[in-house]
């Protein structure tokens, strides 16, 4: 499919983004190069995990996914490429690829490039691009790579589970101001066994008592649970926008790391 | 040409243009995918019609617009392709569909979707996904619904005329603060028939007794009335920008439904 | 390979872009539209220039390069496309060519447009699409426009070189608030001949006696000098960013025009 996806947090405004765009068509004229999103916060590899956990299912197999983010090897990290459910993805081994998958991947390569690849200060156009356009051009890893033992791990924030209650945080906040959580549909599923609930944040400020099915089960202006487009828990509020009345970020206070409780009958 | 185009109000900060953009590329390879604009204020179903007014006469035959601006069906409405001078059209019957052109159109049909396409909170990529692909692949509308007979109405403000005056309304800004009326080039030239005319805004506090055809027709920082890029009638000031200076929304205080007044000797 | 580029001050928030792309596909199906940005600061060309000068050397050669910041003719200016290194640029002849290239080029045609290409007021869609379908399609520059002597020119800000001291200034400011100057990095060698030196800024109050390798050669948080992307020196904070912790133009008070002194030993 010659699919290459750009995942960065280097915004648009600048010349960046469009000298890597065009050192992979020189490299492989034939690519389609897709961009994810520029504006992941600067050198936020959780957000960066996030956002690529959420969005590569949707693509196709062999699609090459090129993250920049924190893309300067140091420290001992390398630069590497992960295949995983027939994917691939590319950046440094700084702990984000441990947060972007449900399980840590288990194919990685650490990147070999050869010497003449130029400028140190701007690795994802020269070491990341050589790599996506063997990987989308249908090479395999171990021509470009050694193959090792896993990724850099990252402490990840899972939902604490009891038999009655699952604690869960804010993970992401969207461009809605919908507030997403690290609860799972199939984690919210299993728990649950059809019990009723109660979603509390803001420690007992708020509770919600369903989980609607589209946004417009609720009148406008009302607040909301559902499981959004990634399938995580997110608090929202129907039509509520930032900006225009207020998301559910602003309305309810809620921010990066907050807790949200769930306890069941 | 296997244009689909995508509209939108979610920004391209969060994963989940994304996800729509990974989805076309599974059900049809070979789609060319553009963006026209994420940046629709969220639910402002009028803005999205106008934009798309005068994005989609410059695309070519066969290209297929995806809308996902308010998209979930509610309220009795339900999702649609519009067929309109040999494109398509595709979103939720909101009543953006009866602003989008000059007259509302006559060619709809009511999606009829599998059952398994997949979460209701997020049409646009279900729904509408499944749909661009059919039609940008050559597929015909009654294949994939049933043609109903037209589409959901929306109060549209049209100008006031009488043989003397031209009453219209602000109905956009852009990014560099020009003002774009509802005043069609062949609306003023047909009651105009020569005459000379004052352009009235803000009351009687300005007056433009010419319309300029290129903006340097008048120096810099100087007010002028033009028909611009989407042949409306549009207040600007030349190399006046928001943000540097003030570009006329700002300088003038025009907002949108602001009126616009332009009585002929 | 097809590549039409598009760089412009009119943002991605209006149908303006969208208008352009469709024309294009209109004009040339296969065309590969590349958004190089379209955040320039409006009408500043020198931005323009900086842009494309740093983009356009990773792209492939028969690349077209619409550049559509100031397009109107006025005063004298034409529409012109140049041809450099095997790329063509095109655009209105306001100055920014003699920016854009190390010499102002030598290879330049003023554009012959046919008479009924549309609209005055938006020769970005107009005339410059119709050139660079002609071109992106193979066509010849003398098929479209007549051979002139050169372009524009508009006074360039060089470096200040003794043999002791490099004095440049500040020409861009990047997403992340690095500082980049207009000194590069075979200037700074041509004139280093190895010596020590110190790089000052804001007068004597910064002092900086190293241009590291990678930004990672600096702990978190510490001023540094580096060539860049571009290959032109860059005052940086290692992971210092504006908005989150302040990037180098906020903590060194730096703006554009700002003077960089390199004294050496």
């Amino acid at each position: 499919m010659n699919i290459i996806t750009l995942t960065s947090d280097m915004g648009i405004k600048d010349f960046y983004l469009a000298a890597i765009k065009g050192a992979i068509y020189k490299a492989f004229p034939e690519a389609n190069i897709v961009d994810i999103s520029h504006f992941v916060t600067p050198f936020d590899i959780a957000q960066a995990a996030f956002i690529l956990k959420n969005a590569y299912p949707d693509f196709p197999e062999n699609s090459v996914h090129i993250i920049s983010v924190d893309p300067e090897s140091a420290d001992g990290s390398h630069h590497i490429v992960v295949e995983h459910e027939r994917q691939y993805f590319i950046g440094n081994d700084n702990g984000m690829f441990s947060l972007m998958f449900d399980e840590p991947p288990k194919k990685v390569w650490k990147l070999n490039p050869p010497k003449n690849l130029g400028s140190s200060s701007f690795p994802s156009k020269s070491v990341f691009v050589w790599a996506a356009a063997h990987l989308a051009q249908g090479g395999r890893p171990d021509e470009i790579g050694e193959r090792i033992d896993g990724v850099s791990m990252r402490a990840a924030f899972h939902p604490v589970i009891t038999p009655n209650l699952i604690k869960g945080i804010v993970i992401f906040i969207d461009g809605y101001g919908n507030v997403i959580t690290n609860v799972s549909r199939s984690l919210f599923e299993s728990t649950s066994k059809d019990r009723k609930y109660t979603i509390y944040f803001r420690g007992d400020s708020y509770g919600i008592n369903e989980v609607s099915k589209s946004y417009n089960d609720v009148p406008p202006g009302e607040k909301m649970a559902i499981f959004g487009a990634g399938d995580f828990l997110e608090i929202a509020i129907n039509r509520g926008v930032e900006g225009s009345g207020g998301g559910a970020n602003k309305l309810f206070g809620l921010k990066l790391n907050d807790i949200i409780r769930i306890e069941f009958d």
